[in-house]
């Protein structure tokens, strides 16, 4: 059971990180170590502890997804608060809890603090479980392919109602109604649609702009299926570009494809950021691209390893990640170039598979397919 | 300025809690006191303090949102992170900072006791924000209104669509697609489509069941549109209801029903929790409620007050909450009822207004206009 092994990783790592015992709580992590899919409970993970927290709402679903771990039933008449309950778990002569430092809120650390049984002390530690997350299993991949399948068909149906004079809202609407209809339960994130100078704002969303002929336009878009996210970013047109637009596209391109082809085990991520950085910095565009070059994706759809200047992080086969360079001139015009790619043993491969609209081509459908 | 005038109510509440300035992070209350509406970036307030620490992707729109605040520029170069930034600005002699106890991630707090200059010293606070945010001004209520009123309008047009045989998973398709068509930015909340047996489950969700003639089918739905939400629940069927579902059913709109006519100001949240409760107690259902009666909503979907068996909050012109009371009989069916309802001077006026179907109508659209 894939569960399983990943809480024997994890009792590696929270050895290492020397604690006794690590409280689980974010949804992701709860999922990963569990199977649990609730919105709500605690996870109670380490060499001697294997438990699941919930409240009257969960029993029936835990006693379903989670075999192997016990099921402690939270009731109201006995504790105060979920983590109160979780806390008067541990027992013996004492050790060092480990709490998610990321996630954890203050007023759940202090009631923890208070309540723990004499001679347990609280430690937050980092990125315990996302660590262990990084390297997809191919349970997980079969998933995310499957997420990324599903935006890459929505994207390709969603142009056929892409005509100049289509408010930037209308398209991006028409864009997530078809991923639903093709099976996400709902968009992985804010869509992103960006035409002209919107372009411009990495983070734009969407407004009631009408979307113009000749002007480029960021869309920027992925599902969320069964629990994983995809991610992509196509920058697209309607008509000619002029020469200046021309120029952009092609450079944030041709960085995102050398960026790309440098994926491989063994490099590190800050590397691979370098390699679009130099590519942009070639053309004299470095100083647009205000952003890191990619994150990890999986449950979460910003998690380890980041891509970014300053990450050490060793890609390993496994992996995966997005390559997104990007190129925003103020009160001008944006572009971005986004795949997410699996690691694998000699290089990586992209699982988002929408073709990219070339110049000349008047109507994104001709690059993803009429 | 309404920003303004809700800092200077923040300053007697700091003074209450014995707090000298507040870090304010969480984006509702970010939003509430400043109309700051990007997604990162932390406001100091208190009586010698009032500046936004945001990063470079949100100076202009700052300076824009924000005229009231003086804009502090994070740069990576001079701090490791926004907390870091946020920390050095505290000057003086020294004081109490508060923090957003229910919010502030530990990892956070910890990095924020590490950098505060000599004499400062941190405490978790809770609620500060959220108490003053429970009554809405004007400015607010035109905004939940207009929320309220596109969801209403949304369920009409998306019960054209219900018919037997469609699956929960594509009426509530039909349903998201139609709030964004009509101006909201994204359903409020995951909306929830469960019919027949799945209604016994107060967080459904959707699947893939098809829905069918003679159950009950419990649509839970809401707008967010301008920073604000609505949330609505109807209960409704295809054909006829056999007698125990018309029990159930009755049952659960007259506990609404006398609710919502006990919401006043000066009562408690728990009188009108009882309420509720009495009614199903005399029809012997009281054991199959097994939620608080309802909550605050606004900037966010679940905010104060909590309308709950043990909250002595006492209602308040201006405040608006769900009263929404549910039945759940496991293996069999569940049915909930649910308006959000503004206190008035002297009551209460519902902001939702859709139909609600009555025994006998065979369609939902009989009961919201045809």
């Amino acid at each position: 059971m894939q569960t399983k092994l990943r809480r024997e990783k994890l009792n590696a790592q929270l050895e290492k990180k020397g604690v006794n015992a690590l409280l689980v709580a974010t949804p992701e992590n709860r999922r990963y170590l569990s199977g649990f899919t609730g919105s709500a409970g605690y996870l109670l993970l380490g060499p001697d502890y294997s438990q699941i927290v919930a409240d009257g709402r969960y029993w029936a679903q835990c006693g379903e997804q989670c075999p192997g771990l016990e099921l402690v039933k939270f009731r109201q008449e006995e504790f105060k608060s979920l983590v109160e309950c979780a806390a008067a778990q541990f027992k013996g002569s004492g050790g060092v809890l480990g709490v998610e430092g990321r996630h954890m809120v203050v007023a759940d650390f202090q009631a923890l603090q208070r309540s723990l049984p004499e001679g347990w002390s609280v430690q937050p530690v980092e990125d315990a479980v996302e660590t262990i997350r990084q390297c997809k299993d191919n349970e997980e991949l079969e998933l995310m392919r499957r997420a990324a399948q599903t935006a890459d068909r929505a994207f390709r149906n969603a142009l056929e109602s892409l005509k100049a004079g289509i408010r930037e809202r209308d398209f991006c609407l028409e864009l997530e109604y078809q991923m639903q209809k093709l099976g996400a339960r709902k968009p992985a994130f804010d869509s992103i649609v960006a035409s002209g100078p919107n372009g411009a704002f990495p983070h734009a969303g969407v407004t009631d702009r009408l979307i113009n002929q000749h002007e480029l336009i960021t869309v920027d878009f992925g599902c969320y299926r069964d629990g994983y996210n995809s991610d992509i970013t196509r920058t697209i047109w309607l008509g000619q570009l002029n020469e200046r637009n021309r120029f952009i596209y092609q450079s944030v391109r041709e960085a995102q494809q050398r960026a790309v082809e440098a994926v491989r085990p063994g490099k590190t991520c800050k590397e691979i950021d370098a390699v679009a950085r130099q590519a942009l910095q070639e053309v004299g565009l470095a100083e647009y691209f205000t952003h890191g070059l990619g994150h990890g994706i999986g449950l979460a759809v910003h998690e380890l390893p980041g891509v970014r200047s300053t990450s050490e992080i060793v890609l390993e086969p496994g992996m995966v990640v997005t390559i997104e360079p990007g190129v925003y001139i103020p009160g001008e015009t944006g572009c971005r170039v986004e795949d997410s790619v699996l690691v694998t043993s000699d290089g990586c491969e992209k699982i988002t598979r929408s073709g990219y609209q070339e110049i000349g081509q008047t109507h994104p459908l001709e690059a993803v397919g009429a």
